[in-house]
C-alpha cells in the first residue's frame, strides 16, 4: 500500500473482519522486490479438488503470469496461488516467461502437486525484469511461516492503492452457512476489459469448474468490468474465483440453473461488486464517486457503451471534481459514441435533480439545485435514451489535480 | 479568446500576416452574446459562384448549426459564413433550430441570396439557448462596417483558446499565384471524428464542389482527424473550404488526378495539418507536443487506432508531461486496444532513443539517456509493430494539473 499518498476521502472506514476458510493457507512476507517496507509477496495454498475459474485481461500485451494463467486456466484446478507487487512482469519477453516457470516449478516441488495448479499473478511497473531469485529463494519460508491474516495478504498485492480492499458474504445452502471472501487491489490503469485489476475470491462452497467459469464470467461483467478509473487497461489484470472442496455437499451441484447457485450467485455478485467499486473509490486522486444509470435502451451493450462513453470522459470528470453541473459535457459524451441514440428522446438526472428531458432543458431548470446536490461525495447521473428497455450501470471517480500529480511524479 | 489561462508555452511566435483573398468580405463585431470584451460574432460573406465542401462532427448529439450545415452542403454554393463564440447552440432543441433559421433568413435577405447559401457555426457553452436577437440585429452593422482583419475574425471564434490560429500557404498553377488562407479554433474536447473544433478555409483556386468535397475529406483524414487532447468529441466541429471564383483558370478544373490538383493538394493538405497542430499546441493545459508514428502496421487503420490509443491515453500523457520515460505506459495502451499486435515484434523510440525491440528492452537501455531526451517540449514517439507496411501519425499534447484546473474550475 502507498505510503505517498494519502487515504481516498472515499476508502471505507475500515477493512473488514475477513473470516477463515476451511483449506485455505495465508502466507504474506516482504521479499525485497521493489519496495523498502511493505509486504509484497504471497503465498495461497490450498486443499486438493479445489475448483479455480480465471478471468484475465483482454490485453494484447498480456503479462507473462497472464500469459501462464491462460496457459493453464482450462484445467480448472488450483494448489497455489502466489502473488507479488512491485513489479508486473510485463513485456519482459522470454526471460519474464522463464522467471514465471522458475517460480511455479519452486512451488510445485515444495508442495508436491502439479505445476499447472500453481497460479500466478504480478503487479507493478511494466518492462522491467522481475528477479525471480528473490520469489524462489523465499518459498520455504513462505511455505513454513505462521499464517498470516487475510489483511496481510490484501496488503502485500497492493501498489498505488491508498487503502486495503477486501470484502466477505455469508449464504446458507442446504442448511449450512458458506462463506465467500474476496481481497483485491487496483488504483490506476482501471478500465473493463476486463477488470484491470486483481481480485482473488475465495469460497468453500464446492462448484464444479464448469460452473464456476460461467458464474466468474457473468459476475465480473457486472462489477469489474462495469467500472473505470482512466479508460486505461492493464497488462496485468487477473481475477480468480476459488472453490475449496473442505466443506463437500450432500448432493453435488449438477446444473447452473439450480436454486443453490441462485443463492450462491446472489453473494457472489454482492462481494465483486463491494471489491469493484472499492477499487473505484481508490481511483488515483479520487474525491468523488459516481454511478452512471443508463436506461430505456435497445440492448444492454449499447446501455453499457453509453454508459461507459460518460465514465470514461475526462471533461465529464473534471466538471464533477469541480461540483459544475456542466450537463452539455454528458450531452457530448452520448453523441460521441455516434452510435444509434436520438437526440431529442434523452432525458439526464443527476442526484434526482431533472436537467434535460426529451432533448432539451426541463422548465424551470434551476441550476443551483444541481449545484447543491453536486456537494455530495456520491454522484449519480440517470441518463435514459428512451429507444428500448435495457439498462446497464458504470461506476467510476472524477479526475482531479491529484490523479495528474500521481501519474506525472511517480512510477508505481 | 481566453484572458483567464496563461498563453500556452507551445504557442507560435505570432499570428501569421494572413493575405486578403478576392472577392471576400471579413467583418467581425463585439455582440455580447456571453463574453464581455471579447470579438464574438464574424460575418464573412463572399462573391457568386463559390464552392463549399463541408465536414462536420460524426456526434450523435449534433449543434443546431451542424444539423444546417448538414442540409444544405450537398448543395455546395456558399455565399455567407456567420460564426459566433459563447455559445455553442447545441442540444438546444426546436428552440435551436429556429434561432438559425431565423438568422439564416435575416442574411439571406440582407445580401439577396439564398438560404441554403448562408452556413452558420457556433461554439462554447451547450446547453444553453442562444438568443438569436443579438445575431439578427447585429446584422446590418456587421454588412456595413468597414473590413475586418483576418486575425478579428480568427479572435471572435475563440472561447478557450490561449492563441489565435491561422495558416496560409501559396500555391503556383498554370503561371498564376493562388492562394489558400485557413483560420481555426480549438483548445479542449478534441478528437477526431472528425476534427473536434471549427475551422474555415478559404482559396481562391476555382475548383468544382464535387473534387473540393474530395479534397476535404481527404485533407480532414490526415489533419484535423489525426489530433486528440481529451478524447472528447464536440458536437459542433466543423470545417469548411470555401473556394472563390474571383480568379478563373483559362481551362477549368475536370478531374482529381490533375496535376494542378495535385500541386493544391499539397499546400491546402499543409495549412490543414499546420492548424491541426496549432490546436494541439493550445491543448487544456499543454505543455509538450507529442507526434506518435506508428509504422509497419497491417493496414492504415491499425496503424492510426494505435496511435490514438496511445494518444489518448491518461497515463501515457501524465508520465510525458512528468518527463517520465515510463514506456511501459506506451506497450500498455497498444495492447488494450486488443488488435492483432504480436507483442513480441513492437520496438518503440523516444526521441530516437531506441527503449525496445522485438518485445523486449534493448540491450544497455540506459533510462538517464530518454529522462533527458524528454525535457525537450517536442516528443516523438515511434512505435514499429512489424506486421506490414502501413504507417500513421497523429499528434497530441500531454495532461497536466492546468489541463484539470480549467476543465474543473471553469465553464467556457
Amino acid at each position: 500500500m502507498s505510503q505517498k499518498f494519502r487515504k481516498s476521502p472515499l476508502a471505507p472506514k475500515s477493512f473488514p473482519d475477513l473470516p477463515y476458510i476451511k483449506g485455505i493457507k495465508l502466507s504474506a512476507i516482504h521479499s525485497g522486490i521493489r519496495y523498502r517496507d511493505k509486504l509484497d509477496l504471497s503465498l495461497i495454498t490450498m486443499t486438493e479438488k479445489t475448483n479455480v475459474a480465471c478471468v484475465v485481461t483482454k490485453s494484447s500485451t498480456p503479462s507473462a503470469p497472464v500469459l501462464w494463467c491462460k496457459k493453464i486456466r482450462n484445467i480448472g484446478k488450483a494448489r497455489a496461488l502466489i502473488v507479488n507487487s512491485g513489479n508486473a512482469n510485463a513485456h519482459t519477453g522470454k526471460k519474464g516467461l522463464k522467471a514465471v516457470k522458475d517460480t511455479v516449478a519452486h512451488i510445485a516441488k515444495n508442495l508436491d502437486c502439479k505445476s499447472n495448479e500453481v497460479y500466478v499473478c504480478s503487479t507493478g511497473v511494466i518492462g522491467e525484469f522481475l528477479n525471480s531469485d528473490k520469489i524462489t529463494s523465499s518459498i520455504p519460508k513462505l511455505i513454513k511461516q505462521k499464517e498470516s491474516s487475510w489483511k496481510e495478504v490484501a496488503e502485500s498485492i497492493c501498489t498505488t492503492d491508498t487503502f486495503i480492499k477486501g470484502s466477505k458474504k455469508n449464504c446458507r445452502i442446504d442448511g449450512k452457512n458458506y462463506k465467500i471472501v474476496g481481497i483485491a487491489k487496483g488504483s490506476g490503469m482501471i478500465f473493463p476489459n476486463m477488470g484491470t485489476m486483481l481480485a482473488f475470491i475465495f469460497t468453500d462452497f464446492p462448484i464444479p469448474k464448469r460452473i464456476l467459469n460461467l458464474l466468474l464470467k457473468e459476475a465480473v461483467e457486472k462489477s469489474f468490468n462495469s467500472i473505470t478509473v482512466d479508460g486505461d487497461t492493464s497488462t496485468s489484470d487477473t481475477c480468480l474465483l476459488f472453490s475449496l472442496n473442505s466443506s463437500p455437499l450432500n448432493k453435488s451441484i449438477k446444473s447452473i440453473n439450480e436454486d443453490r447457485i441462485e443463492l450462491f450467485r446472489k453473494s457472489l455478485d454482492q462481494v465483486l461488486q463491494d471489491l469493484a467499486k472499492q477499487i473505484v473509490c481508490d481511483g488515483e486522486g479520487a474525491s468523488k464517486f459516481i454511478t452512471i444509470n443508463v436506461k430505456s435502451a435497445k440492448t444492454y451493450k449499447i446501455a453499457k457503451e453509453i454508459a461507459l462513453s460518460v465514465a470514461n470522459s475526462s471533461l465529464v470528470k473534471t466538471a464533477i471534481a469541480g461540483e459544475d453541473p456542466n450537463w452539455g459535457r454528458i450531452i457530448m459524451a452520448i453523441g460521441k459514441l455516434g452510435s444509434s441514440v436520438i437526440q431529442d428522446k434523452i432525458s439526464i438526472s443527476i442526484n434526482k435533480v431533472k436537467i434535460t428531458y426529451n432533448g432539451a432543458l426541463v422548465n424551470n431548470y434551476k441550476e443551483e439545485d444541481v449545484v447543491k446536490k453536486m456537494k455530495s461525495k456520491n454522484i449519480e447521473i440517470d441518463i435514459s435514451v428512451a429507444t428500448g428497455k435495457e439498462c446497464a450501470t458504470v461506476w467510476t471517480c472524477d479526475l482531479t489535480k491529484e490523479y495528474i500529480k500521481i501519474n506525472a511524479d511517480y512510477r508505481s
